[in-house]
């Protein structure tokens, strides 16, 4: 068992060129122990967003607060509070902060693309 | 891509001997297309938990809202919004909600894990 709290885990700069007022917190990964997936926090400002990319492993994504957008290249999805997404391998995708208040949302991945 | 809305997915109680005020969405399964891990979000009240009980997956969690106690065969940990915990495959584990709010936290398992 392992209790990483908030407090130990800020939130870094997304290193991506393009990548606007996002930030990142590793809240479980590889290091602590975990057998299977990572699991990430994601911030963003107003308009805030990463940059569209595409890798071969999966997203597993559940909003936590404020609303977004997920830009794929199969549509676009708005997201809040308490919705999912999966993003598949291989999709091109973007996340932008759609609201008016911080998003906040958890990105799981399989080991090999906590990166 | 897949949008899993929190409105579709209701919370259905946890289906447990022993089990006290908890209930569980589903927000993201193998149905859903996902190649490696579920993604399920559990409720409970004031004092709610499942039962003790153990298996051979691990649990990736995170607290989105109210404020629980882990208790484990290796101690106990308390946590809150924001603050997410790993439970190791094969240890004992139980979840209390110790607070005098709703508590909901994300439970992230191998797809072999979600039954």
């Amino acid at each position: 068992m392992k209790y990483m709290s908030k407090n130990d885990r800020p939130a870094q700069p997304v290193k991506m060129e393009g990548a606007v007022d996002v930030r990142v917190a590793k809240m479980v990964a590889e290091a602590d122990g975990a057998p299977t997936s990572a699991m990430r926090l994601f911030e963003s400002g107003r308009g805030g967003h990463p940059r569209g990319h595409a890798h071969d492993w999966e997203h597993v994504i559940f909003c936590v607060e404020g609303n977004g957008t997920l830009k794929s290249e199969n549509g676009d999805a708005d997201f809040g509070p308490g919705d999912a997404l999966l993003v598949d391998p291989d999709e091109e995708h973007n996340f932008v902060n759609s609201g008016e208040t911080p998003l906040r949302f958890i990105c799981v991945v399989p080991l090999s693309g906590d990166k």
